[in-house]
């Protein structure tokens, strides 16, 4: 089959083995599939992604995928939705014909796979894809399979909440409107927080932040957010969602916290970050830490997309062949003009690189 | 009255004015007065400890202590007990004779002050020291005032612990076994939690932190605690203390703690400290940076050294007269010999510096 591989360093369109299912396992034709930043780091900065992968899995034993090898093959891709077309033995739940979205992660006798970035296993980017039936969501009837691969990503801003302390006596400020941080303000919108004060450069992303709930939305080259709720709202306690992850960020949002505040890390920075822990000590703040889901608040939000409670298909900036995938990945290097592009595997290759 | 006085960032005996007792104020002389690392910190870095005070007084408003001027005279001490000798109008619980501690801040019509580094109000290292009344707690009969001084550096451990989310079903590491470090073993070991692994490079105050409750010690150049903790007893979930506050202790912390542990951040590093935020996040840590106490925890505190629940004794490894705190700052910096030195302000001059 076809599939957009990295190797050494580069994405190229190889033709790659297709694997019979092994028991459980269902093999499906891959509909659409979201580039995620994590991808964009992985291409650039493989090693770094594979040493966040053990410091994951510490402790974990045998729970815990094995990292990939980056001097060999890897089919990329994590945020997918699929049509079964094979299904191995076992496998009583999903029939030929469903269209399902999973968690990215296959198991089979020798262990766990993180679909995506593993050696054994092609993740989304490829025209078919294994996934273990265990870990899959049918996709409600009727429900856009380009939306549906959208549950992965807006996942992570459900988790974050939850993860965080925030009610609805609380006011919330989220740092950087890409696609973490849109999931992240729709998760607090769900969740009944009233007060969402949103920042970003990009005036475009400024304007899906509200579209997903934001009731504030700032560039913060011009006003600071927290000055915003200060001036708003300065009275409930606040929680910050941190969704930018690039360094310095963490800093500024200690300078900013008032007293006593948590800050949710959502955002992935890959590189050494400083600050100064006496500020952060000064005001007894919380820094939680944030990685993924679990699989109810993935089935959870495939129901809530199917519900239409989340705008997500305005995040969708481009679509492209996998053909295009290399040049998707430039594109987003741009914040400004594209959030989230989707792989359409079985598109034809003359779908323009980026819409 | 005598001082020992921080000017130009040295310390120097000279005579400072006593103050009249404005209403609700007492004037008390004090007996002892521990040396706090913060102190030495101050000595070297005040413009550091200035813009901490700063951020912690964020959105404080008229709660917030002004910052010292370091330009301008300063008496630190703010680990203390005093017997009253004059008492102002508007007291009525507190009388000539008794022995308190009290709370590090005095009120007055202005505002509120941070004893120990307020150019108004002398802190403890001085014959006298002005107190409010309503933040003091007279000291229970037969408690050595000199015991009874280390109630505000023990009240840091009760106020981490219980800022924690450690339970009698965790595990504790503490690192660093400075006095801050014994302090949250005393409190952990109160909170009933049976396994504490507390590591110091230092014999002298790993033989200390037996002796306030740890269950193991460990030198970390021999043996990671986590280690330990994973040997011993790595089924419960960790809660890590860390308490030493110098840079790359976090990112150490973070990168030998298991998955979703809480770190207390108890130890001010006063300078800027570098991490890799992915870490923390693939292992969905929670950094909670604690500071202080409040006026329960405080007087909690009191009670259980009274109570003989704290062998604080022992943590006592030198007293000097006002004449020695330059040399005591000095021994300080030598963790092997020193723990804490109390100041006796009316103690005769020919007391060694250092014992």
């Amino acid at each position: 089959m076809k599939a957009a591989v990295m190797r050494d360093g580069r994405l190229l369109v190889d033709d790659v083995d297709t694997l019979p299912p092994q028991p459980g396992q269902l093999i499906a034709e891959v509909l659409a599939c979201g580039i995620c930043g994590s991808d964009l780091h992985a291409l650039t900065h493989a090693d770094q992604l594979v040493e966040m992968a053990s410091a994951m899995s510490a402790d974990a034993g045998p729970f815990a995928p094995a990292p990939m090898d980056i001097s060999r093959d890897v089919v990329m891709g994590h945020e997918f939705s699929a049509r079964v077309i094979e299904v191995g033995p076992n496998v009583s739940r999903c029939a030929v014909g469903d269209v399902v979205v999973s968690l990215p992660i296959v198991m089979d006798a020798g262990g766990i796979h993180a679909l995506g970035y593993d050696n054994a296993y092609p993740g989304g980017f490829a025209e078919q894809i294994v996934l273990s039936e265990a870990l899959c969501s049918k996709v409600p009837n009727g429900l856009d399979p380009q939306l549906a691969a959208l549950t992965e990503p807006m996942s992570v801003g459900v988790h974050a909440v939850r993860k965080s302390v925030v009610t609805t006596k609380h006011a919330a400020v989220v740092l950087g409107c890409g696609p973490v941080g849109l999931a992240v303000i729709a998760a607090l919108r769900s969740s009944g927080v009233e007060t969402i004060v949103a920042s970003d450069f990009s005036a475009s992303r400024r304007a899906l932040a509200t579209d997903f709930g934001a009731t504030e939305v700032t560039d913060p080259a011009l006003e600071s957010p927290f000055a915003i709720w200060r001036r708003i709202d300065g009275r409930k306690p606040l929680v910050i969602f941190e969704a930018v992850g690039v360094p310095g960020i963490l800093e500024s949002a200690i300078l900013e916290a008032p007293r006593a505040a948590q800050i949710l890390v959502v955002g992935v920075c890959m590189v050494a970050d400083s600050f100064r822990p006496m500020i952060a000590i000064g005001k007894e703040l919380n820094l939680q830490f944030v990685f993924g889901y679990d699989p109810a608040e993935f089935a959870d939000t495939l129901q809530r997309i199917a519900e239409g409670q989340y705008p997500v298909g305005q995040m969708i900036t481009a679509t492209v062949p996998l053909e295009g995938v290399a040049g998707a990945f430039a594109a987003l290097s741009d914040p400004d003009s594209q959030a989230k592009i989707l792989v359409i595997p079985s598109a034809d290759t003359a779908l323009p690189t980026v819409i």
